[in-house]
């Protein structure tokens, strides 16, 4: 039992509220741009309870964000005073109100604390009351979030177009300090891009008539110009705002370019990921269950941060009542549910799984409701079936999405399995749905999955196939089926989204195809370098040049140049080249598959829960240490048992095994 | 069409906004108390929507309330900016995020106009916009409420116990001016009684340390005491607010008394009533179902403010998403819905009925979902089946409840039909339950309605047999038999809540039993005006004296001394007096149906939907003047046509008409 007092409130409020905020944050040329979605925000009106057998008297104060009492046995008394409970039985509940933020409380005493234990009540529902790791002194408040500040000076100061460019030479989340001289006020340029940055008609942020002592939004850049101005006439320093994280992963090969790869890798998720991941620092800023299912998947491999998992996902999902589909998207909302199987799969938290799980059961059931006879889940008015930006027949039901969703119903049944909750309804429409699935969507002729049998067309997209690699929706012979006739066919449209980009290169590597996703790296993932990249972009495109590269969305600077799915080599070389995932929940047990013949030396350090796993090769010399039980090392046909802080050698010719 | 620009937001959200502040405004001994059942807010993310087909260009300018951008025809502009449409055909929408408050717009131009004709939606409901006559102007801010105010000096300064007591001579809802010699800071402690303000310990509202610059929280007093405190050392000024409301009525007899309790009744409603019908102004300040479904009788026939009733049918109501029975109790929950009726019967707004029907209908499922086989409805866990604080028989399925629930269906066939909307199934599930209510629930050996057939004890309680008699459940030999058997049986428990009186004593003057109905109001009025009352009270027992007087719920000043409910003589007296009732909606027919016996002289002003009627008795005289037409003078057998403002003469001895 945790007996840390935390700040506690009603389970998911504070990130549901903090989302809320989070999907307003976006800014465009001096508009504000909330999320086009439905947004929930917090319960207004909550009550603590708890009952205590005490041995002795005790005191104990209630600091609160809100208005309202505490009950002790039937007895009304303040918030902020030191309260007394006598020996023997006490019922005390605690009433908040906050009409505007988050009602929360610190209880602060030896032995009544708002520790663990405490149920919360929105006078609906009881469950136990949430927390964050953030907030563990009664002098904080939960509606503030404490960011850290890094003063950054520019590393390049340049006069130029009559005025003066700022490099900062990385990304920077946050404000400005102004120091003007025999100038009275200035307009800000802002760009993620030199190029933007220049454009003072058309750069996406701008701030005008600033002097020391304007406020300035916190915004994502590297460059600043300020027009009309000479070096002598202004000083700048960028304030970087950042909720500090662990990351004791690390990776050095014998090849640099891959080494930056995962460096900028780690620096574009880092910036993403505060107190949920975003898809980006400039633009969205709002949470995007797709985008945050592929974050965690890189989360794992380097923060293991299982905070702003979690707090992504409840942010995401919202209160019980389900009013449409996350982001308005189908496909997203199944991502939802599958991302939680991941995180439990991750992390092993059973607690965190019980508070989720009514509300896949709801979402779920939201699903079910929008299916056909056949089990099919289609889009109603106001539904996107989004699945990716390429020309998909969505004519009637949609492949992809029955892949999705048979991978959401094997979540339910894993996940309520856990729970020891019934899952027989689940595995039922698992089985019909995958059978229908196949016999519908399948093609002999094609030997892959089409988008539609609706239509006619019989038309073919990678996506519902590498779906079906990735979830095991088939057989190995139809899988290698699906990799010659859809993965490895230049005549079936290109993925030409990072998006799905990830998608396809997981399922290549599961295909063992690790040659051709590491020359996708270096290509893909190089070529921003080359561009002068210090995070990983929304998008690359090796054909354009220029002022062409910025533009997106029919916006000149539309395109995102930190955005979290650009950190997707760390999760493909970490699972894959490392070869370290989870096979049972919470990394009690592991396996460790190496596949490195892309490098000659070779050094990575990999969290796990609760502990880390060291791989390093040297020449035909592989060795693996684990700081915990569980581990198994996979070569080809061969396990090694990896014992705690052991570190095991094996010759990769001889399969020879050493321990030292 | 209403041409008027006003503030817009999502249809309800003003009202369910602050109805959450009001439900968070009950202050007792220095705590905040807020209300113990879930509360709604109001939608966060907004947009507003419509289409101008133009002859010429435009100009406007979107003021917000919020955070956002207006986009015409695909463009994204800035808030508060002049903004320009080009002739021809112009899409504007208006996106408003909120994070703390109401999201809303006001559109200042001469031809785009936040008039009558933008929808709002919430992404997932669009609706027409909602409005409120309180924001008309660009500069105003709708989530601030702007009280007028009005200083008072106190009518009576004394010095006693050691302090000074201020009489303010009235009921004040408002603040303090402090002005101090002499003495640099003191002890407030308020007093609806003098007793009250006069108990330094117990007082209901006190606060410390108060000098000239504190900020004096607004409270609900008549009488303030400073301890230890000498006259010459403070001057006190209450600032009472209020929001100005008009009111034609007025009423005149030969009764001083009765005049006076019109006047006080008056009063009462009218503290009760800012924005919203709450219980009282001291404590608990809360909007509940069951008061405000009374407040809106007695506000027929005096204030006829239509805004307050609309606000508070809808703060009641919430979101569209049903979690709890309003206020927790069931039958509250059913009233809502009747009083939704009441209030299109009063005014014939059509435009609000169609807003509000779709949340009647929810309500209505709700309900159909805890009913039985019978169609009985029952409480689930967590539900207050209340019908009254008195000893009712709730083994089972409860009589009253089910009168209710068939007036509910009676209502959703009378609405539902205004709106031409399928109302069969509310016809069928009216019969049948009425049917089996009578089977089931009436006794015939107690010529009454038990409360409880399945206990098997047949108790009878008034309650259940008012709601016969007022919902026409029965025929008149049966009302005639609960009249004898319960109403007039002092067998039966007495009511003896004046929340219930005020049910019972319009059941009496329904069965014509006005003179019993008047000896009350002198008798239970009367008694509070004798001690010393200027509003009427949430309860009167005239065998207590003294400080018992304002005991209540366990608490020496628990009881509330300005108290909506404490009103109910204006609508006893205009409704069956004065007997003026619409017979069809918004008063486009209505009848005037005196019953004056107990007056010689008598004359009364009441509203009616955009007029007022106008009745004198002077002897055995009486006239009846109408501003408008659709209105029947009925005396007896005899009906006279009014034509408007023309005064109709009658000789009450031989029924003679006189138009002069």
């Amino acid at each position: 039992m945790d007996s840390t007092a935390h700040w506690i409130w009603y389970p998911g409020d504070f990130s549901i509220h903090q989302g809320m905020l989070q999907n307003f944050a976006r800014e465009e040329r001096g508009m504000g741009w909330p999320a086009y979605w439905y947004i929930d925000d917090c319960n207004r009106n909550i009550n603590f309870s708890r009952t205590y057998d005490l041995d002795n008297p005790t005191d104990f104060t209630v600091y609160a964000r809100g208005i309202g009492y505490v009950d002790i046995n039937g007895k009304k008394f303040r918030l902020g005073e030191t309260l007394r409970c006598e020996s023997g039985k006490n019922v005390i509940t605690i009433f908040v109100g906050n009409p505007t933020g988050l009602p929360c409380v610190y209880i602060d005493g030896l032995v009544v604390k708002s520790d663990k234990g405490w149920q919360a009540s929105n006078f609906v529902s009881e469950l136990p009351a949430g927390n964050d790791p953030l907030f563990t002194s009664k002098d904080q408040n939960p509606n503030v979030i404490e960011y850290q500040k890094a003063e950054l000076n520019p590393t390049k100061v340049k006069e130029i177009d009559n005025g003066v460019l700022f490099d900062f030479g990385r990304a920077v989340n946050g404000s400005l300090k102004v120091k003007l001289h025999q100038i009275d006020e200035v307009t800000i340029c802002y760009g993620e891009s030199r190029t933007e940055a220049l454009d003072v008609d058309m750069c996406y942020y701008k701030q005008e008539s600033v002097d020391e002592t304007t406020h300035i939004r916190k915004r994502a850049f590297r460059f600043v110009f300020i027009p009309n101005a000479k070096k002598d006439n202004i000083n700048l320093i960028a304030i970087h705002e950042y909720i500090p994280k662990q990351n004791i992963s690390d990776f050095q090969t014998d090849n640099p370019l891959i080494n930056k790869i995962w460096n900028v890798s780690t620096e574009t998720l880092n910036l993403c990921s505060d107190l949920f991941f975003i898809d980006g620092i400039k633009r969205d800023r709002w949470i995007w269950a797709g985008d945050a299912y592929q974050a965690n998947f890189i989360n794992q491999y380097s923060f293991f941060n299982e905070e702003v998992d979690r707090r992504t996902l409840l942010a995401l999902r919202g209160q019980d009542n389900i009013k449409q589909h996350i982001n308005t998207i189908v496909d997203y909302s199944m991502l939802w549910v599958i991302g939680v199987l991941n995180h439990y799969e991750m992390t092993g938290d059973r607690e965190f799984l019980k508070i989720v799980y009514p509300k896949m059961e709801s979402m779920v059931r939201y699903f079910i409701n929008q299916t056909n006879k056949q089990g099919f889940i289609y889009g109603r008015e106001n539904d996107w079936i989004f699945v990716d930006w390429s020309e998909i027949d969505k004519d009637g039901t949609v492949a992809a999405e029955q892949a999705l969703l048979i991978e959401v119903y094997k979540t339910m049944v894993t996940c309520g399995s856990v729970l020891n909750r019934p899952i027989e309804n689940y595995q039922t429409l698992h089985d019909q749905l995958l059978e229908n699935f196949l016999q519908h969507f399948w093609n002999e002729k094609k030997g892959a999955f089409i988008d539609s049998y609706e239509s006619g067309k019989n038309h073919v997209t990678r996506h519902a196939n590498i779906f079906a690699i990735l979830f095991d929706l088939v057989d190995d012979d139809k899988k290698e089926s699906i990799l010659k006739n859809v993965l490895l066919n230049d005549k079936i449209t290109r993925i030409t989204t990072p998006y799905f980009k990830f998608f396809e290169q997981d399922a290549l590597c599961k295909m063992n195809r690790q040659d051709i996703v590491y020359t996708t790296i270096l290509d893909y993932w190089g070529g921003m370098l080359a561009n002068d990249a210090v995070t990983f972009w929304e998008e690359y495109d090796p054909t354009k040049s220029g002022k062409d590269m910025y533009s997106m969305y029919g916006d000149p600077y539309g395109k995102s140049l930190c955005h979290a799915w650009g950190a997707s080599p760390i999760y493909l070389l970490g699972r894959y080249f490392v070869g370290l995932y989870p096979t049972r929940p919470g990394y009690r047990e592991f396996h460790v598959e190496p596949e490195l013949d892309q490098f000659n030396k070779f050094h990575a350090i990999l969290p796990i829960k609760n502990g880390k796993v060291i791989v390093d090769k040297n020449g035909d010399t592989l060795s693996v240490l684990a700081s915990k039980g569980g581990g198994t090392l996979v070569l080809g046909k061969n396990e090694y048992a990896l014992i705690p802080n052991k570190k095991l050698t094996v010759s990769l010719n001889h399969a020879k095994v050493d321990a030292g």
